[in-house]
């Protein structure tokens, strides 16, 4: 039997049965394994440790043509930053791996040091240590982190409930709106909009604050960082609690660098809000009457917004309804603009 | 001023530039940040967490040809799981990042995943979680580990004193050996020695019971696993100790395939078995008055063998002496062996 190359597997399917091989293994002290945002281990009582790790490829994540070195490792942090968000958890220690091409200049390495660095302190966090290796290849940066929650602010991907509704923090799309500007060509200097999505693309910020007011609630269900943007990651929020869901458009808080850049580049704003990776906001779910709790908590404690956006269900599926109440597959029609920035993609 | 690429700066500047950056915003929970071959941090009186990442690149530090998937992924994790041992601490869990081409075969990817898994659960640590993206470049893996330890049982590579006499666990050179072997095209049919010491190079093992007997006499003052051979790896200890140190030539524990392999190619087995890296053996110091006990301790525990391969001495070099008593710098000559297994080298 011929052996396929995984490009022909996909993504879910490889990452589907390393999830597999690694479950079978778990230590006793292992509260969640493979496939959430983070790991959880069990430490004490009430303390559980978190761990993450995301690896960023030049070429595929990132274009060094257009991002700044120091924001190259400011976001490599910030994704796993956000993965503890996730989780209702607060940052600790961060380690990062490089496999660099002998000719980065020294100013770069600098620069991609300092990004990083400053990324985990800004948010409370340490980088304690890290690996760097000569490479043929293009740069590859790997940060791994470790993460504290109290284990009743612990939120999974697992715990959305049918009559639970659906929610967002902050606005969307800003960063994909970067992306596709980038892409397009669009000039820096046009417009404070397109500087905005320019900076939410790469210089993106973890939403802390806002997910430990969540968590402090106790009354959200699930939660996960929108990293791959609702159409991605709504459907695996619902496959681990085993729901479905429906988004009303209308509902949809578009960034208004989102919408300037969609109109500048002619192309659908909420499509690209809901199809675009990368705004690290917050999607989670919570009973109807916990919405006024929640959102007052998340504009005291970080002063940002949280909009409904749609409803859990109890049939297996995603859909989308716009103003009218017509409803259809989310996602359907929306190909051509996922995985502009990744090739297999990521694990989380 | 024209910025150079970091290969004109080399590995140790590169390093320790990062480390100065890193070391400057750590947070107060961390005891020990970049440079010892684990970060600590504290968690309560008693408990200490440690954080490692090793990565491999290949080209780099393997070669498809000479290594199966299988132990590519294993060796990934024993890199990280000595890293635990190497503090005395006891491995938890482990998240492993993995870049790859398109075109690697799903059975290759299997087993890979497989070695990952397979040495995580051989030495009671858990392989949590990960990330899997596409890359245009070679395959790079890269692994974060936690483990834990007693503060009563952390060994540093600071600790060490003038009068101290150093040690190492097992015999060495069996890693190098087996490189050497691929290297040179050895026929693995050719001897039973030959494919122990292949075993060693592909397949090696963490020392984690022997250092865990080690840190439980609280005897030992300093330690550090070999992973890039006594050559760089002494010379690591003694500057984190502020220290210098003589090694007997006579009393380097060389591993029989080493010798073999050694012979079958005409060169210098001690060379071979101070300058190769891989070995995983521990390095360590402790008072002449402590080396019986801990001896007897590290037999009982791990069934090993421990050896007193010279003394730690207040000036600040490193030497070897011959059985006649000549003196030299430890290093000297051994040049074009190092750096096989690696351009930029690792941070650890």
């Amino acid at each position: 039997m011929k052996s396929r190359p995984i490009r022909e597997l996909g993504e879910n399917t490889v990452v589907s049965r390393f999830r597999a091989l690694a479950s079978g293994t778990l230590g006793s002290d292992v509260l969640v394994g493979p496939g959430d945002d983070t790991a959880v281990m069990v430490v004490s009582e009430e303390r559980l440790l978190l761990l993450a790790c995301d690896m960023m490829v030049e070429g595929v994540h990132f274009r060094s043509e257009w991002a700044e070195s120091r924001q190259v490792g400011w976001k490599a942090m910030v994704q796993n930053l956000s993965d503890i968000a996730a989780m209702g958890g607060q940052p600790a220690a961060a380690v990062a791996s490089i496999a660099s091409p002998g000719d980065l200049p020294e100013e770069d390495a600098a620069a991609l040091a300092d990004g990083l660095v400053s990324a985990a302190s800004r948010y409370g966090a340490s980088l304690v240590g890290g690996d760097l290796v000569g490479s043929p290849g293009p740069l590859v940066i790997d940060v791994a982190i470790t993460g504290w929650v109290e284990r009743d602010h612990l939120l999974l991907r697992r715990g959305a409930s049918p009559g639970d509704v659906l929610l967002v923090t902050g606005a969307l799309g800003a960063s994909a709106a970067g992306l596709a500007a980038r892409q397009d060509g669009l000039k820096e200097a046009e417009s404070s909009l397109l500087a905005e999505a320019l900076t939410a693309h790469h210089e993106p910020q973890p939403r802390l604050a806002e997910a430990r007011a969540i968590a402090a609630t106790h009354r959200a269900t699930a939660m996960m960082d929108l990293s791959d943007g609702v159409a991605e990651d709504l459907p695996r929020l619902c496959q681990s609690s085993g729901v479905g869901a429906c988004v009303r458009t209308h509902s949809v808080p578009i960034h208004r660098a989102c919408s300037f850049v969609a109109n500048q580049l002619g192309i659908n704003d909420l499509r690209l809000a809901l199809t675009g990776g990368e705004d690290y906001e917050l999607l989670f779910t919570c009973p109807s009457n916990a919405v006024d709790e929640i959102t007052a908590a998340v504009r005291e404690a970080a002063g940002a917004s949280v909009s409904v956006i749609g409803e859990i269900v109890g049939e297996q599926n995603v859909t989308l309804m716009d103003a009218e109440g017509r409803e259809r597959p989310l996602g359907a029609g929306f190909d051509h603009f996922s995985g502009a920035a990744r090739e297999l993609g990521t694990t989380r």
